[in-house]
Formats: structure tokens, sequence, C-alpha cells
């Protein structure tokens, strides 16, 4: 069964997917129509032919420059740093986000050999006026993960970026909405503390 | 964003996979190189095109008669019923069993249309000598699932078979193997007791 066995290690390599996993899927493949799963493999090749990553924000998209990027309503004093491409879908689906975006395609993480250089953060000086152009960015938004790769990363971008004149903001830690504070861990709860507000 | 939109709802299709599940799964293919992905996609159009129903047990098969049927090595006069070909996969892995099988393709199920013309049963009939050829067949192991419906099934098929003179078992029930006593179902035990052997 040289097909089946491929198809189920294949799926097996996705994230979250094991090898039992995998071969339930590859059977619930076979059992729809030829039809049905060819499309699952077609989207799949549209997917790694056509989509690139935007060469000024570094988004995942169809078209270079991305949609968000092109968007002349979204204003371009304000970027907002991500890490990665589904961080940016996170915050749109919020509605509450008009201004551009910049995604680092990671975080800091020197054990596992990621330093500024594997980052995408030339080009985000660049978008800040380093080497001559814009200069028209007014606040920088750090929203990397509230990890310590994503907290570190956020303090390296701070100090690079601070020097320009540009106000460099952070997401606010605090407790999770719909959330308990019984079960809320230790630092979350600091983090509230710290950075409560006037009611 | 079409083509990753796409995706992600082809993948949203596969049974587990919910909507944030197949998102991350549609990134994590864009992060591979292309080379990867696209091997996905080749071995789910290769099952696709390559893989049929077994025309003898209707086990999945790139060759007809499937592997197991063509082995020599396998007894003739044991037939083992199971409702999907993962179960062939089960009962082989425990390397206890060196008999045929046959695949019905699901359970009788009249709620959803499945009843005993949409299962692979004449197909079974003619293997136990039915229409002329065989009838060399002694036993008859119905591996249903333990469910409601594989039971009907079992019972269902026992009373068709019999009359041909065909040895009919059924997989014994009882306590699953490094189960708890104390978390078992009621039915169960009730199985284990009515089944129970002599040390």
């Amino acid at each position: 069964m040289g097909a089946i066995d491929d198809l189920t290690t294949e799926l097996a390599r996705l994230p979250g997917i094991g090898r039992k996993t995998a071969l339930r899927l590859t059977y619930f493949l076979l059992k729809r129509t030829p039809e049905e799963s060819r499309r699952l493999a077609r989207a799949i090749e549209t997917v790694v032919e056509r989509v690139r990553e935007c060469s000024r924000c570094g988004n995942l998209t169809e078209s270079d420059p991305c949609g968000l990027c092109q968007d002349q309503r979204r204003d371009p004093r304000i970027i907002c740093v991500v890490e990665d491409p589904a961080d940016i879908g996170a915050i749109e689906r919020t509605g509450e986000y008009r201004g551009q975006y910049h995604v680092l395609g990671g975080h800091l993480s020197p054990l596992d050999g990621v330093g500024p250089d594997e980052l995408n953060i030339d080009a985000l000086l660049r978008r800040l006026g380093g080497s001559g152009g814009g200069g028209q960015v007014d606040e920088l938004i750090i929203a990397t993960n509230p990890s310590v790769e994503g907290e570190a990363t956020a303090l390296y971008l701070q100090k690079l970026v601070r020097p320009q004149g540009v106000r460099v903001t952070r997401l606010a830690r605090g407790l999770p909405v719909g959330g308990d504070l019984e079960y809320a861990d230790g630092v979350t709860i600091a983090e509230a503390l710290s950075g409560r507000r006037e009611l």
C-alpha cells in the first residue's frame, strides 16, 4: 500500500497531526469523491505557487505589495509589528485597528540561531525612513507575543527604533476578557496591577 | 487572499479540523519549502489516482486483488468481516490473525439510508460459495464495531450466513487490557461477566 503509506507520512508531518490521525485523514480522503480530494491537492499547489511575501511589510499575499499595504484608507503613520502573518488576521478580526503592519517572521531566539539578521527588521527600518525614504511614521505598536522571546524582541526593537524619534508602544498586558481572576497566573495579575487604569 | 482562504476552507473540511487549525496548517504549509508542501499535494493526487477497492474483499489497494487476497500463506477458510479498511490495519498490527478479510464499507444504519444493498454483502455471499464458486470457508469472524449499529449489522449477517452452514463468530467483548474496572461502563462489565472464562 505504497500510496496510502506515503500520504499518511506526509500528513503526519503537519503540526498536531500524529500517525493515527494521519491515517484517519487518508481514509477520509479516499472515502470522498476523487474530485473533492483533488480540490485539496490543487489548493495546496495554488497556495505554494501564488502566495509570496509582501516586499514592503512581509505579510503573505498573492499581489505585491499586499492588499493591506495598498489600501489608501489605512493610516500610514502607524505601523503594528507582529511576529507572523497569522497575527495580522487576529488583529484585523477585532476591527479596531486601521494602521499598517509589519511582519518580522518570528522572534529573536539565539538558541535557535535566530538573530536580528534572520528577522525582517531591515525593511522595517527602511519604512521608518532610516535610509532616506518615508519618515512619516509616528507610532510603532509592537505586538509580538507576550512570551519571553516576544518580550526580548520588543525590547530589542524599542532600543533600535527610539533614537529615530518614533513613538514605540506595546500591547497592554492584563487579565484576558472573560477570564477568571482565581485562575490567572501571578505574572499576569502583577501586570494587570501595575497597568491598572483610572475608572 | 483568495488562495490562502481556499486552502483553509479545504483543510477545514477534514474531520476534526476546525477553521483555526486549518488556518494554522495553511501557514505551516507556506512556511515550509515549496517542495515539501508540493509533496503533500502530490501524495493526495497519487492516492486518489491509484487506490481502488479490491474487487474481492473491498479493501483499499493499488493492485487488484489486494495484497492480502493474493497472499497464499493466508488461510482461505477464515474470513474476518470488518466495517472499514482501517479496521484491517488494526487487526493486522496484532499479528494474531492469518486468515482473510472482507470489508463491508460501513454498518447498517436505516436512518442514514444505509441498508444491506449499500454494503459490500453480495460479494461476501459469493465468497462463501453462495453462487457456485468457493464453498471452502469454514468460519466467518464478524469484527464490526462494538456499537449499536455494529451489533445490528453482525446480527443481520449471522442470520444471512448461518443457513449456509458456515460457523459465525464475533469478537469477544469485555474489559480492555490496561483498563480500570472502576471506570469501565456497566454494559462492558456485564459483558465481561457473562463472557467470563475458566482460569
